[in-house]
Formats: structure tokens, sequence, C-alpha cells
């Protein structure tokens, strides 16, 4: 009975508002109900896009280019790990918004905490926070993101921004701060620093450079799409700061069988960095003032280096008094069972800086005192955040504590792990270089067109997943994922592959 | 009674909660009374910032450089055009959070939007915009964002972002796939672009700019810091393209008394642009793709130009087949009395793109149809936008359109003016040059020293004023601000310049 009346809840906009108004039934009990709630299995009812979905893009195509668009969602409905969309299709979702929402639609603590009328003051009123933070702003970043179950290890400064793009940019400028700082030895600024800035030019305006990898993805507005080298569509035209660019390993698969070639693969990548900094240095004259790298390259494929590889990024960036900023936006938040992907790692000493968005609701970045700039106004903008994700934010980590959901990741990836490479020595003309951390895994398949056709295949089956690189299938499921859901995906891979 | 009870909602959480679930009174005729709970006048009972706020101040320091902050605010007792800081100070506040408030602070519609349980829920579910809308969304952009009172007329086209910076830097995305898209002339992009861009070289990696103006601010990412010219402390240290940069009118007042050196003024820069447009085509090789231009450029100095400098800016944009990009982050969404500054220049035709975003709660930018993009994935990122700004968004336009509040605007500003012209002709050794339309009204102090001193002296006497430019105070209330509002601040004014 109650587990009906909470589903109803889930689905009825009018008894929906009826419950909040004042229904007997708590919050709690109700909201406990509602995971339970998730459909058994996909359903499948139309091709997808369906004839609901083909209509509404015609309308929304003509007013933005939308050619991206896969299908019109049902977020009142879609619930768990599933997705609905609006032709009645109920769809697992191993993708999840591509990463970004960590406990799935519609989830309990999230909607409790929204329903809060003191957290929709919050909302309502949302401050320039650089200026006239609320009352509770220090003591939220102090237990929310600075939690020492969250914050990464030896990290204690926290800028909070607002998408991934906007926190790569601003820790670079962080960087650059820092850099030019150190250059200036204490001195202050020149006047014709400050009046050669204002028009782009050299000494105020310094030709420093960030070095990335190729592969690698780390936003798209023109800073960060500088950095950002995994497909030609995003950046053509775009003019682009020339700076270093160096191979990111590509390892061969099964890791085992492969142990020398890819520590070779790791020396050759090293090279090519330690070479950079030298060339931009001297021949460039446009020294690196810090190294950006994603733990786990995502869009780029799902491309992973060793624990050693980012151990020997880390002394050289050092040694080249540079700064090492890793780029979590996309592994940030739990995915591959801990919080933040390097502290599988176990660097010597913590990263510079991390960056985050997606799964933390908010954009930002940590990172270490000595890259904390002197002045204000420096890295500053009008909202500097926003105060209504924290509050979700809130929600989201107190569930993964609670329900200890790391451990659940590290579980389950574990279990889809092991189940994959089983497929694979199955299926090995079809797919290869089974990979992962948690629940953060891809595979490879043959062809980008075999993968495209598998991906297609599974969303007609009931399966929402993704495609990264050239040939990989991505999973990016939410922390809430389990077994149960593992054996649809596997079950329903399986199948595919039997008919190819 | 009835305000009394509504006056106990908008203080007392206990009680508040009551209220929202289920209580006797509706929400309506709640809220409607609550607009009437502003203080009569501003309260200081503390400098500012006082204690509390001192205390805070440290406590955020330690995690962040926070030396840009004034003071603490308690958002839960903060109500329309006053500010409550923690220190039971209570301010007028006509700076309204750098400009994004619409309608100050806990406006009813606002906070009805949020208690709406299928609000939360689109909340709670944010999706990838871009690929799995939900179904509501197309509805929701042209019902709210390309309703026909609130999108610039001529301009069909409409692409959501998350703020300021981030919808400059997409919209110099569109323009730059437009200019390559017309000197490729149909062609596919051929292998050397594809390959070349990978690594940020030519020709994949062209060298486009966009021109810009002196005092301009445009944002603070890479792209769009590099046409900010407002104050190094933005700037120095942070590398930047080398795009043009032209004057903008820098004009005498008041504007009837000098009429000829004005327009003589807009001649000068205007040749600027010219000059630039072939400079950086025949000398540079880095042809200008774009313009940018505030209507009024804000953070410089409230600096005006003419209708006819923008009629012809547009005209000479046109001539060397560039695009017109008019920024209206800060002038959009009403403070002008009309929703678009631009919208009081006549041009001949719309511009070709235009931004915005704080009072408009979300970023974007609308286009003319020509500049959309031929291919997806080219302006794109993880959210695009977020549907939970579209939900106050549509509660601050209805609200616009129910009272009439553009009008309101334009009569108070008007009255603002007035007042502050006669102002300025009692104490013209003080205080010259106001200027403004709407209430989005500035003026200049003799010194940037005693700007400082009266917007200090305003904030211990109750008002939150801000400055901008080297000597400039800008007023930036909010919609719903009042001739009763502005006469606390003439007065205020009044008695401080009456003491110089």
């Amino acid at each position: 009975m109650l587990a009906n009346k909470c589903q109803t809840v889930f689905s009825v906009r009018k008894f929906s508002r009826q419950l909040f108004r004042g229904h007997a039934i708590s919050w709690k009990r109700c909201l406990a109900v509602s995971l339970a709630e998730e459909p058994k299995k996909p359903v499948v009812i139309t091709e997808i896009p369906g004839p609901r979905s083909r209509s509404l893009f015609q309308e929304l195509n003509s007013i933005q280019q939308a050619s991206s668009v896969q299908f019109f969602a049902d977020y009142e409905k879609s619930v768990g790990n599933y997705i609905m969309d609006i032709d009645g299709n109920a769809l697992l979702d191993v993708y999840m918004q591509i990463s970004s929402m960590p406990l799935g639609y519609n989830h309990p603590a999230m909607l409790k905490a929204l329903a809060d009328p003191v957290n929709q003051k919050i909302i309502a009123n949302r401050p320039a926070l650089g200026v006239f933070p609320g009352k509770d702003w220090p003591d939220k970043l102090k237990k929310i993101l600075l939690h020492k179950e969250i914050a990464p290890p030896g990290l204690s400064h926290i800028t909070t921004m607002m998408c991934g793009s906007c926190s790569n940019e601003n820790a670079f400028k962080t960087i650059f701060i820092w850099y030019a700082e150190k250059q200036r030895n204490g001195a202050p600024f020149t006047k014709e620093e400050m009046e050669s800035c204002m028009t782009n030019q050299v000494p105020g305006t310094p030709r420093f450079s960030i070095l990335s990898f190729k592969g690698a993805f780390h936003g798209r507005t023109l800073g960060s799409l500088s950095t950002t080298h995994s497909k030609y569509i995003h950046k053509i035209d775009i003019p682009a700061f020339d700076w270093p660019t160096a191979s990111f390993p590509a390892y061969k698969y099964p890791l085992n069988e492969n142990v020398r070639e890819n520590q070779q693969e790791d020396e050759r990548c090293l090279a090519q960095v330690e070479e950079l900094f030298e060339k931009y240095k001297t021949e460039k004259k446009m020294p690196v003032a810090g190294v950006i790298a994603e733990p786990i390259q995502a869009e780029g494929g799902d491309n992973h280096a060793s624990p050693e590889f980012f151990q020997e990024l880390q002394r050289i960036t050092k040694k080249h008094n540079a700064a090492l900023l890793i780029d979590e936006v996309q592994t940030g938040g739990g995915p591959t069972g801990k919080m933040w992907c390097h502290e599988h790692f176990n660097l010597v000493s913590p990263p510079d800086l991390v960056t985050f968005s997606k799964k933390m609701q908010l954009g930002g970045y940590y990172h270490v005192e000595s890259l904390r700039p002197k002045q204000s106004y420096r890295v500053f903008n009008t909202w500097m955040g926003d105060p209504s994700k924290i509050i979700l934010l809130e929600a989201v980590l107190e569930t993964i504590r609670k329900e200890n959901l790391l451990h659940r990741v590290t579980t389950v990836g574990d279990y889809m792990l092991k189940q994959l490479t089983s497929l694979q020595n199955e299926f090995s003309t079809i797919i290869n270089s089974i990979r992962g951390r948690g629940t953060f895994i891809a595979f490879n398949c043959v062809s980008p067109e075999l993968r495209d056709a598998i991906v297609k295949k599974l969303l007609n089956k009931g399966i929402q997943a993704g495609g990264c690189g050239t040939a990989a299938i991505r999973l990016r499921p939410a922390l809430t994922f389990t077994e149960q859901h593992a054996n649809i995906f596997l079950d329903t891979l399986r199948s595919i592959l039997k008919q190819q």
C-alpha cells in the first residue's frame, strides 16, 4: 500500500502536490520506498527516438542546431537507474547524462532537499558569492566540499565555479598568477605591466603555456579548448593558443600480458613531456607554467595511464617549477570507487590543483595553499559558483556516505570487469581492451562502425550507453548501480555480440 | 492579520514550514502582501562589515582568497529591495548582487515557483540538454526565452549557457564557425584542417580575431578576457589573444552642451574600428570575424555611446563581412526600461548575436538564423544551460509583464535622472556626468578617492551602492525599485554631498 502510494507520488503530478501539502505519510518512509519503484527491467515499445521524440525534435531544431539530441525524456517519470522517454520507453541508463547524475533520477535525498523552504530561499536569492556571501557559506564549504572524506587529501583551498570548462579556465589563471608571481619574486607590478596587459601585450600579458595531452578533453571555452584534443569537430575553425601537446600512453591490453611494452609507452610519452618543457622554454619562449591531465582520458576514449606514469609526470612538472592540475571533471565524485581517481595513483605529494564538475553538481577546483593569489579580484566573477548546487551536493554526499556507495561502486565495478573479461574472451574478434576503475569502465569494438551499431542495438534493447574515442563504449552508471543492473546490461550485450 | 502572518512566514523557519505543508492561507494572497514587508527605511546598527561579518570573513579567508567580500548577508531575512546582513543591518540595495537580482530578495513569484514539486523534479534531474532534453524543453524555450515580448526583435535562434563568460565564449565560436564556413564556401573540411586543428595549428586552427573596445568587460575566461579591457587586475599575468582593441567614445557631459565634440568622438572611435579591420586583415593576417560591444560599458565606468555610433558600427561591421555581437549581460533583462538596451539604438537590422546572463538567471545568446552552425557538437557542452534557472526566469518575466515593470523602470529612472541632475547642479564641484537609461544610472565623482569615500558613507548610512570605472558610482537597483526607494537614496546622497 505504501509502495503504491509512493509510486503514485512519483508519477502523478496532482497527487504529488497533495502529498507535499501535508499528507500523512512522512517524506522519509515514502522516499525510502521510491528506489524500489524502478522497473524490473527495460521496456521498449517504440523505435528510439520514437514518434513523439521525433516531433519534438523538429520543434527544437527550428530554434537551435539540435542534431545532437538523441531523444526527449520524461524526467517526472524517470526513476533511479531508469530514464523514461516521452514515447513510453524505459531505458536502463548506464551513461547518466554524460556521467553527470550521481544518484540516478528523482533521488529522494535530492527531492527532499529541494522541498525544504529554507533551501528554496537559498535558491531564490542567488548572491554574488565573492562579495556578499550568505551567512552559512563558509560553513557549507567547510562541511561539504572540504569535508575530510570529500576533499582530495592535502588540498586545503577551494574555489567554486559553475561548470568544468570554467573550472579549468580559472585553474589555468590561478597557475599563471602563481607562476608570474614567482618570476616577479615579490616585486610589485610595474607600470609597463599594468598598461601593456590592457591591450593584451607583453610584458603584462605574458607568453605562458599549459601543457596538455593528445586525446585530452578539458572543455570547450577558448582557453580550455586549447588543451582539448579529442575530436576535430570540437576544435576546427576556432582560434587557439599555440600550447604544447604531448602523447598520452596508448596501452596494449590485457595489461598483465604487455607490461614491458606499456612501460616503454610511459617512457616515450614522458620523454615528450620533458622535450616540450625545454622546447617551449628555449625555442618558443612560451614557458610551460602548468600541466593538465585527466586521470583517465574520458571523451578521448577511456585512455588509462599507470600510477607510475602520473608519479613521474608529477616529478617532471615539479622539476620545471610548473603546477600539476588533475582534471577530475568526469572521474571525480566517486565513479572509480574513490572520491577522486588520482587517489589510486599514490602520488608522493598532492597534485597542485584538482578541478571538478558533473557529479559534483557545481564546478570548481581544490588547490594547495601556495597557489592562493595574494590579491583579490584576480580569480573572480559575478556568481562564483551557485549555492543551489551545494544544496544538492550535500544530499548527494550524505547519500554516498550513508549508503556506502563508494564500496558498492568498487564491488559492482569488479564484478562488471570480471564478467566483461569473460565476454571478451568469448567474443575476442568483436570486443577487446576491457578496462576500468570502479564502474568507470570501457571496452573497444573492432571498428567505429561496429561500436556505433552495438550502441544502437543496446538502445533498441533498452540500454542507454555511450561511445567515446574512436571505437570505445563507455559505462558511466550512477553510483547506485547494482549487480542486478549490471546483469541486465551484460545479458543484453551478450545477446547482441552473439548475433554479430 | 494577514500581513502579520505573512511577515512571520518570511522570517521564521518553523512557521514557514507549517505554511508550506498545507496552511489555510493561500500562497497567492500571502505573497501579494510580502513585498509590503520591506523595512520603511534602512537600519544601521553596527559599522559595516560588523563584528559577525568580520569573524566569518576570517573563516572563509582561511580556505580561499576572500578579500573581495564586503559583508555576509542573511538571505532568509532579506526582502525586496533590502539586503539584511548578519549583524542586523538592513540596507537599501541599489547594486543588487552586481546587477544580477531582477526582482529583489525573496520575491514571492520566485519562491512560489520553487515550492512547486513539479519544478523541484526538474531541478533534481538536470539533463544534458543537448542530448536528452526534457519533454517540455522546446516549449519552455519558445514560450519563455523566445516569447515575442522577450527575445530581441529579429533574433530567432537561442542557445542557452550558464554564465556571461561562457555565453560570450560560445558566441565567439559561433562567429568563427560562420566566418570560416563563408571562406570555405560550401567545401567540406580538408584532411589537413581536421588534422592540424588537433594540435592548434593552421589551417584547422585559424588566425581569426574578435574586435573589442577599450574599457570593455566581456568576462574572465581566456577567450572573453582577451576582449575585456576594464581593469588591469583582471588581466595582468594571464595569456591572451592578440586581438584588436578600438577606443570607445568618452563623452563630455551634459550631452546637449557638447553635441559637436561628442560627434567627433564617435567619428574618432569609428575611424579606429575601420583602421583595425584593415590592419588585422592585411598586416597582422588575423582577420576580424566579429565585433563585440556592450550597449553601455558597465564595469568600465558606465560609458555610453550614441545610437548613431552603434548604427555606424553595425554598418562598418557588415561592410567587412563580420558579425556584430551585442553583450547585454549587464544591460539585458529590463534595467534600461526595455528588455534589451540595444533596442534604444534603432539599428537598421538586428545585431547578429546578443548575449545575456545575470538578471536572466541563466546565460546564453540569441542569434540570427544565418549564424546557425550546420553540424552538431560544434557548440556543445555537458549541460548547455540549466532548466532550474528557466523556472526562475519564467517567474521573473511573468512578474515583469504582470506588474508592468519596464514602465516602472522608465518612470523611476527618469525621476532619478532629473533629481540627480539637480543634485549635480547643486554640487557640481563634487559630482558630474549624470547619465543613464531607465534605472541603469551612473555619475562621476571628481576623484577615485572621493568616489570610494562616498560609497563607504552611503553604506554606513544604509545604502549598498557600487563603483565602476575610475571614479563612477553606478546604480543597479532591482526592477521593483520605486520612487520611494529613490527618494531614500537621493536624500542620503544629498546629506553626504553637503558634508563634503
